[in-house]
């Protein structure tokens, strides 16, 4: 790549009946400064209207004209939605849910990934699109699919899921003690009494459902493997991803799917991002926090760079009430998800659909066809932006001091579980409490699964983790012992991964030296106090009844029958320390608690302007040296004391030290001089 | 007709069992002032309680008490509702739902409206009841099935909906270029790919939800013609009619029908009306106005006298609450529906039911059987002032020169498409809130179809049009073209009739002289406001961005990006001017608007009392000149200044102009002299 | 029994392959005061893990271990939940959903109640049980199935019920009539055209809905009974019992069976008491009030002592929030169990389970396997307590003088009739609020079954009795008639026990001298007020127009149209006096009216202490006299005036009347000295 990528999905199949629509589009993705067009997502029926009856020649056009404007590629392979000839000649293909209803024909993502004839009716047309266009200069991606996703509960499901089972427990036995089917009398003797989790069987037993979401998991990226397959034989070098997701307002990763697992899958992290702006219930700092952290969370995935896939330039269709970015709005947020480490602002759409479900998503070009209105205008100024910060590509952002893991599993065990208070568990959202601390201070976080190499951060931060595998155990032990600095939290180590309870001690009880002899879940209206230092702060959700044996306390509870009892420890463990937070205490708190140890660790803000609650600032290397992006989340312009000199890319202006008025969601990019 | 039709349905098939309650009741309906019977509803299985076993010695026995004391009889066909014998011996005729679940025998309005079983053995019953009743001199009126709706999807209508897809789009490329099925890649290319909207399949692809709820329409027309062919041929004069519906708390059209095509099919509109009396969310003026409102709705659907089929003396046992009208109410409220353009006032229920799901439903003879409480005696009392209203029979209500059109498959279109707010879209609503204005001036307004002439009104209201077919705009074209004076707002022209958006300019920019760059969706929680004049008033939920090309602003909004540009627009447009409400604003935003406006047009109220917000006046024609409703919507008694003098039919009293108490819930009404 | 039973629900077939946690737990147990372990419940695969291969070794030595300790065994059958092998081999054992689905296998009470195959597959089991441990004499009590409830839909069921409704009806007309299928078309001319209510076909069918429940109730006492008689053969004389459940945070009985029903098949009723501790929305006075009033509710059932079979030493895992009892609370909770007449306290469980769903249910042994902890201490000290309290055992509580009756049938049909307000119909929390007064004022109350005798009673209290069966009437009739004193309310008397209306005078209209013009429902938001003596009382939900014949008015309305009609009427009926309240009113008004009428028919409270609020006494005979439990439902420590002396049995301490203090949450049984 030597642009950072700018533009998105495009569908030309949806008007062939339009020529001069096309012919002007490319003009206008000209004007728009957009130099990369995503092909043939959703488009079986154009290519293979009939079976076996290829129709390329739309596509042909349409790569003739991007690369007459020297546009760049990105082309999907069209799984995403099958056409209706191939639904009513193999009703295999068709999903079943989990009420064992064969699906008809319709919207989509509704395949049985398992199908044999699906798999191979994909694959005949993927190795046809690697064969024509595999070497198609301007061609830069694959794209596998789109937003893959769902689950199918068919017999051929069935048995496949039989089938991962043996693979994974060899026998019955180890089964049966995995999924403790003694309770209830559910000890299973042969491997066809198994089924998926069903509302017309089981919902309640946790070993199937953990087991039954890592199937999923697998079952998709094996899906996926096929096609990649399938294209690498006659395009060997070309990079292949598939566009990952994000659930609801807290932008939590999508819950269907272990990513962590399937981003080993591929060469290069892509996701579609979806913000809420413009509602009122969240602010715009809040709502940049999280945006933050779920880019964090894919950037973590790989620990590289990463792309957006898609995007809004104004609205979507689909939230309850769909409003548009504010001016200045999209500008800011497409700054953000670079500083981040995307090297890409892209689409989710170039021209509007004119029917159908999603016609009135925001695009680029709407259905008027006008490039006089504000959503076109500032999409092009992005696009120009984006020309002066080549000097990002093909540097990754740098990895930071502090980690903060996020296990997909422990979310899906943890959400599973029949205990404590259903909506108050909020595994993300309390991971996001504490990620928010460091986004307002401008400390860099990288998000990380569990697997990842802890070696090189100075903290690590593991909270709630409720289904602990013992080889994390060994892990967070072992990288306490060689002297990091772990914090860890209430509602951790309670189960295994299939969600079987830890019997005696906790495995987490030496690491953080404390045996813990009650969970007390509060009602939300309830709450409870710690005191830590001079002050006090509530307590609500979840507070831990522990008895330290090494530990040392650092903070108790004040109400209650344990009143006095520890509410934060921290454990020497070999040449480290491990903290561990007994109940759930509010931001406030995480104010007073993580400034002197960040001070003892000697961890720091990004030294580019003085530390402002709404004003983030986020550095990424460039060939040039470091590139700090300091973006103002409030409409309200503010004056920031600039702690650096340097040059501001987007303007070219040298800026000197001192202060400086950011406007209202204004963004300085600031190349440093030293 | 020679009477006001007083009375409403009775089931003697339920108590032939109860030989002295046949005999009591035809007295009691005496004393109610009672003159009309609805029979046969649901009565299938006492007429044919075995196949082909008639049994009519009830029917004719009621038929002779009734008009023995010289009643009318409303004779109804039993469709309804099957007998068990008849689903248990032809499984077809029981509906399938869009789970493609075959349904149980059970409860009612549950037949497959395509299957030829059921068709014909309605039909065959239908025959006997003609030959047998028709030329009964006290029968006035057929009554076919009741309040039909619901939709089935078996095998028989999937045919049906095809064939009639068919007939309306010729070719498949016609179809899905009209439901863009190049979206999602959705393309047909043979007739059986389509299945009917379900969850199992497809629920988002707007064409096709249009064209199925299309279909139902034209498929329950379809068998009701079938009953009526059935009934011509041994009744050929009696008229015919359905009874209608509306749903909820505001009273709008039912749902799943459309009722401006059902019009055409029936000799005369009928329908079921059941306001939420006595609920304390809504005052008794608020419910007024939506009562008078979906009552010129029925009335508009012929242009001509409709009658209310049911209503309930008392209460219903359907809604949540099921609290009874408070004295006076019922009769403010029978009242009401006369002035409106009523020829009846019938109930469901003469005779309240012993057993089964509706048996606490309000009746004129309740299971006590007494005549002696609030409920019979305040029936009686309405029966007895229908006796001097005669005058009014056989004349229609006069035109209003005011139109509102109402168009059901826009209001099924904007409540499918996915894009605004779901909650806030309010179609019918917000023509409440206009109608409101003028309900509570006593300016009369005709709710028109869209189909409906226009060239007699001075002022066109047409809101929130967002589905506009091509010929609806031509026709709103000439109609201002001509002279006349047009009221359209935002979230208008967006959509043809299969919901697919145009394309550049809207159809309606050049009638109203603007150009829209934006929608912009308010958060429930938030405003804009607009300036009118010499006052600001609060926007919410919608403001548009427009451009007036030819048109000019005679209001601006006052906040966000948009500040300064118009909320409200007229544009001069051949001989006539329209008005664009670009923001939905506040009744006190109308206050200010509509006086100047209706002044310069000449439109005014009633001229019969000076205007009170909660005393409306609804005139009607009769053989001896205007007569004026005068109805109090509150419990409290009014002072009304009195513009001219006349005679009250309902008390004799000759009445003088001026000052002039009316009692709470209280009712005058007036026949001028001149 | 010669020991008040503590322990519980116990699996050591969860547990074979931790053989060091077997031993470990029955040491545990002794240490804990345990002298009662339930076992075999959910045990099927651990006792027949292939068809036919019984596997009795580990329950031969679990009974080996529980008597080395002297400890009683409760032997449940497994049919709470079957096999996988079963399932797969007669898949007519599974159940059908009301949406004609058949489950799969999972999850727990899942079996066809009317399969031979399962009967025929529990009864085999069932038999070896008995013949093996039927002798033994650890043996107390045989604890069949668990929590029996639910109801199957399959055709096997659907030929049951209507042979069911053949043996009620005899006639296809008797039932015809009964269910008034007159309405809608519904006349059944054969018995198979009859279906269990379903969302698929019937649902309002109200004489249906209500024989359809009495049939559930029927075929599960049914298949209990099956499992009985397979018992008895081999263990003639070991009483048989099943655990019943409540519902919901008002702890209303189950809504699935009839228990009145069911017990007469019991030898011993038992019961699961969950309620909701700890929650704040909850005073602890209000649920000490809950808690004694469906206790005394299960004791009326046979009008003698239970058992509580499962209960919480801490918390449940399935509610929305779950926390833990407070220190003391389960102490009370537990010896307000016993004052209620339970004979045990027994637990779910004894030993936490390591997984699947109740994995986090509280326990006497948790997953750390630790005894030091707050859980096991104080229940070691309820264990300790028993002891102290052996002269309870084997004397009933005494009859109290006031019934309060309670007919599950009147709730069912009350529960889904059409009419007034789904949310305010409240029948048993309108009971509950009379009980509250008793409960407060120490005044034992017996909650009774509709058949009971009631002919030792001062006073009987028949709220809401909307279906009154008329041998029901008679009974009320001939109690008052011979001198006793009844309360009756509005919503009385409507329908019989299939929902059918009366006609003409309500059935109870002679009884309370009353005729009932209307019943006013009122809007949740709505009140009405009420006059009596000297004080106003708010009105709300419920409110009837009545008119005396015979009857006295007592007190009346204040507003709306029935102001001034009576609120509350006496009519000396025979030698007795009945009293009506036609509207609904509060605690307060309960306050006021109670005290003169107890005055009036001497009956008093305990005498044991001045009465307090939130302080309950309950007395029960023991074989050394009358024992009172005093016990606080507050934390904080109240002074008590204790009237009587005695000796504290909890503590031995001899306690002279006078000041006392009671701490929070505190108990004290005395044993009065006369």
């Amino acid at each position: 790549m030597d642009h950072l990528l700018h533009g998105g999905d495009y569908n030309p199949d949806q008007w062939l009946n339009y020529p001069e629509i096309l012919t002007r589009d490319i003009k206008m993705m000209k004007e728009a400064n957009i130099n990369t067009v995503s092909l043939g997502i959703f488009a079986w029926s154009a290519l293979e209207p009939t079976e076996g009856n290829y129709q390329f020649d739309w596509l042909d056009e349409a790569f003739d004209r991007i690369e007459a404007i020297h546009g760049n590629v990105i082309l999907a392979t069209p799984s995403g939605a099958k056409p209706a000839w191939l639904a009513k000649k193999y009703p295999e293909v068709l999903r079943t849910n989990e009420y064992d209803q064969k699906l008809h024909y319709g919207e989509r993502h509704n395949h049985c990934f398992t199908s044999p004839r699906y798999r191979e009716a994909v694959q005949r047309l993927d190795k046809k699109l690697a064969e024509r266009y595999g070497q198609r200069k301007s061609l830069i991606l694959w794209h596998i699919s789109n937003e893959l996703g769902g689950e199918c509960h068919c017999d051929l499901c069935q048995s496949a899921f039989r089938q991962w089972l043996r693979t994974r427990y060899q026998t019955l036995d180890a089964l049966n003690n995995a999924w403790y089917t003694s309770f209830w009398s559910h000890h299973f003797d042969a491997w066809d009494e198994i089924h998926s989790p069903s509302p017309l069987g089981d919902t309640t037993l946790s070993g199937l459902n953990a087991d039954w979401r890592r199937f999923v998991t697998a079952q998709t990226i094996d899906f996926f493997e096929g096609e990649k397959t399938a294209i690498r034989a006659a395009s060997p070098t070309v990079p292949i991803t598939t566009n990952f997701m994000a659930d609801g307002p807290d932008l939590m990763p999508f819950h269907g799917l272990d990513y962590a697992e399937f981003a080993k899958h591929v060469d290069i992290v892509s996701w579609d991002c979806y913000p809420q702006w413009a509602d009122p219930a969240v602010s715009d700092a809040q709502l940049g926090a999280k945006i933050g952290m779920i880019n964090d969370y894919f950037r973590g995935l790989k620990q590289q760079n990463f792309l957006i896939m898609e995007s809004t330039p104004s609205l979507v269709n689909w939230h309850p009430v769909n409003r548009a970015k504010r001016p200045g709005q999209h500008f800011l947020s497409s700054m953000q998800l670079l500083a981040h480490g995307s090297d890409s602002v892209l689409y989710f759409q170039i021209r509007q659909s004119r029917g159908a479900a999603e016609k009135f998503h925001g695009a680029v070009i709407a259905q008027d066809g006008s490039n006089n209105n504000r959503v076109f205008t500032e999409v092009s100024a992005v696009g120009d932006a984006l020309t002066k910060l080549t000097g990002l590509i093909g540097v990754n952002r740098p990895r930071a001091k502090v980690a903060l893991l996020y296990d997909q599993q422990n979310q899906w065990n943890l959400d599973d579980t029949q205990a404590y208070s259903q909506q108050s568990k909020q595994y993300w959202q309390t991971l996001q409490k504490h990620y928010t601390y460091f986004w307002q201070h401008d400390i860099p976080v990288d998000i990380l699964p569990p697997d990842a190499d802890l070696s090189t951060y100075l903290l690590v931060i593991d909270l709630m983790h409720y289904s602990l595998p013992i080889e994390q155990k060994t892990k967070l032990e072992a990288y306490v012992q060689d002297g990091g600095t772990l914090i860890g939290s209430y509602l951790s180590g309670l189960t295994d991964e299939t969600d079987l309870a830890y019997l005696g001690d906790s495995p987490l009880a030496k690491l953080y030296g404390i045996q813990r002899n009650e969970i007390d879940t509060l009602y939300p209206q309830q709450q409870n106090s710690l005191r830590f230092e001079t002050r006090t702060y509530p307590v609500h959700d979840y507070a831990e009844v522990v008895r330290p044996t090494t530990a040392e306390s650092i903070a108790s509870f004040e109400q209650d029958f344990y009143a006095g009892h520890p509410a934060l420890t921290v454990n020497k463990f070999g040449e480290g320390h491990a903290y561990y937070l007994a109940g759930r205490s509010t931001s406030d708190f995480l104010e007073a608690f993580y400034p002197p140890l960040l001070n003892k660790l000697k961890i720091s803000g990004s030294q580019v302007i003085s530390p402002l609650l709404t004003v983030s600032v986020q550095t990424r290397d460039s060939s040039e040296g470091p590139v700090s992006f300091i973006m103002n989340f409030s409409a309200a312009p503010v004056d920031i004391d600039l702690l650096q000199a340097g040059v501001d890319l987007l303007t070219g202006h040298q800026l000197t030290a001192g202060k400086q008025q950011l406007a209202g969601y204004g963004v300085i990019i600031l190349q440093c001089v030293f």
